[in-house]
């Protein structure tokens, strides 16, 4: 339409992974920019970036880049949301961050479009993105949640090494050669970079994401637990995770099993998770069809299958859920919120 | 001793990833053999294995094959312990087989040494190793299951491709050099060989183990649940399992939660643990201390760690299980019970 509002929008950490995303998804999804400004730390700026055709010049983020800006996407690492963000507000920009900086503070939305868009509305100038891992399980879960009710979730992890940065994708990519070539192979960046110990993830299973907290989980663990019940709205849902990253690029897998509140018929939950918005249900034993994390890679949607009445427990359910973690686990969740902002102020 | 009694064996399907540990394992173990036997399928008959410095001829496996022998360990495949087990028991072998023929044989124990090696003396001729992913689970629980009581377990797995035979590990290293070099996938073997439909394992999480049961579980997952029942004795247990391949070479990997009949104090748990037979604690939060394919490898122990009360449940555990599932999982378990089935005799 020619009289829609066009947005000056900015990117923060247009040089990550999830920044190069969120910028293909604008471009894509012809979301309606007057101006797009690329930020980044002061070592990346003055790298350029291609936009619909055109080279845009990265700057540094500073308190003042965010003058004349109506919609922010940070994903530049909690500490820069939490400097920027309040600079940004301050100037009328409305935030999205993709960190956990925002996450579980009261005043803050944390919204998955599909499950609680309605909350945006409320926000003080910043909406949370929730955790990768987080995002496709309760984007799955919410229709099962509306319909019968839920108890109690227990969930398991295939996490990418995406999710913890380009130089971990390098880094398992160049382990792996080295294993295949007999060489030595000297971990650097995972489990956690900031971190003495590194361990091995070619060819491995990590148990660890993010660092420890006292009770024994890791916070990647934390967070899969309590946004869980943050974007439901239920503080009584009982979620267990254990989160663990295995030697895949892109796309996170989910060993899910739920507890609903209501009896249910297999075939009706495996309808009510086709017809739900932004899933996609891959289930089908005899054609040995489910989720991969090799053909969720590059999609927006979230995949489910291996969905089945548990056999202990007939009130039960266990699932497979995976989505790429740098799209509906990162920047196409941003930029559907970004979406959203957009059309409320047109 | 020298009054010690020395036995005939056989090892069927010697040529084999598991066959080939199992050899390795008796010559280490100095069992006490007067004469051993490699036999395999007539078309890998004919080839030399060494043992104690001496090369043995492989030879064909047939119903004579078992003639004089005292002590047979099968890992051949279902097909050939259905036909040959018959055989060699009318000649006095007594059986140890690692495949699934004989596992939910009412009249057959099925044996985890660390927990019912008592079940051994009530054998008719055959007693079965139960599956890889079964074994490290319940030899991690046992002493829970004694202590506390167990009502309910709920396991995601991690599995290596080893599991699925050589030629699944060639395919798994093949496609990840063809993934790191740019080159197309051709996936040939896995999930399952005799299946139609083949998905790359490089790079990728399979949840699919054996074929799929009407239920929507996999072979694999029903035998996690009703062996873990029959070697714990109970049939009141709540089991149920989500098998995954990964790309692993060796180790399986296990997510478990485990809900307890009473009360019980974490540092007791993991004192417990620690002193159990044939188990390795590995639990130190601090030092990033948990167990890894990679470092279990090769190891005749279960490592477990990650060990943490449910924050949702405080009657239930958290624990991650890992162990090397051609020895523990297969041929260290049915060489323990062999050893067991020479005391007795001797």
């Amino acid at each position: 339409m020619s009289n829609q509002k066009l947005f000056n929008v900015a990117v923060v950490g247009a040089t990550g992974a999830v920044g190069e995303q969120i910028i293909r998804l604008l471009a894509e999804r012809n979301f309606p920019i007057q101006e797009l400004k690329l930020l980044s730390s002061a070592r990346s700026a003055g790298s350029k970036i291609a936009f619909k055709g055109q080279d845009i010049v990265v700057q540094e983020a500073t308190p003042d880049s965010f003058e004349g800006v109506d919609i922010a996407l940070f994903s530049a690492g909690g500490d820069v949301s939490k400097a920027l963000i309040p600079e940004a507000i301050s100037r009328g920009t409305v935030c999205v961050d993709n960190t956990s900086a925002f996450r579980m503070d009261p005043e803050t939305p944390l919204v998955v479009p599909e499950v609680n868009i309605d909350k945006v509305s409320d926000h003080k100038g910043v909406i949370a993105n929730p955790n990768c891992s987080t995002i496709q399980m309760v984007q799955t879960l919410k229709p099962l949640y509306d319909r019968y009710g839920i108890s109690r979730i227990i969930v398991s992890t295939y996490q990418a090494v995406s999710g913890a940065g380009a130089s971990a994708i390098q880094e398992m990519l160049r382990q792996s050669r080295e294993v295949l070539d007999g060489r030595e192979v000297e971990p650097k960046i995972l489990p956690v970079g900031s971190l003495p110990k590194k361990h091995q993830i070619a060819f491995n299973a990590i148990p660890q994401i993010d660092k420890f907290v006292d009770n024994g989980f890791t916070y990647e663990e934390m967070k899969m637990i309590n946004e869980t019940k943050k974007i439901m709205g239920d503080d009584t849902l009982e979620v267990t995770a254990t989160c663990v990253r295995i030697p895949v690029v892109y796309g996170h897998s989910e060993s899910v099993y739920v507890e609903l509140k209501s009896d249910f018929d297999v075939e009706e939950v495996k309808q009510l998770l086709a017809d739900s918005p932004g899933i996609v249900l891959q289930d089908n034993a005899a054609e040995q069809e489910y989720p991969l994390a090799t053909e969720a890679a590059g999609k927006l949607e979230t995949f489910v299958g291996r969905v089945r009445r548990d056999l202990s427990n007939p009130r039960a359910l266990n699932l497979w859920i995976v989505s790429d973690n740098l799209l509906k686990g990162a920047a196409w969740n941003a930029v559907q919120i970004a979406e959203y902002i957009a059309i409320e102020q047109n």
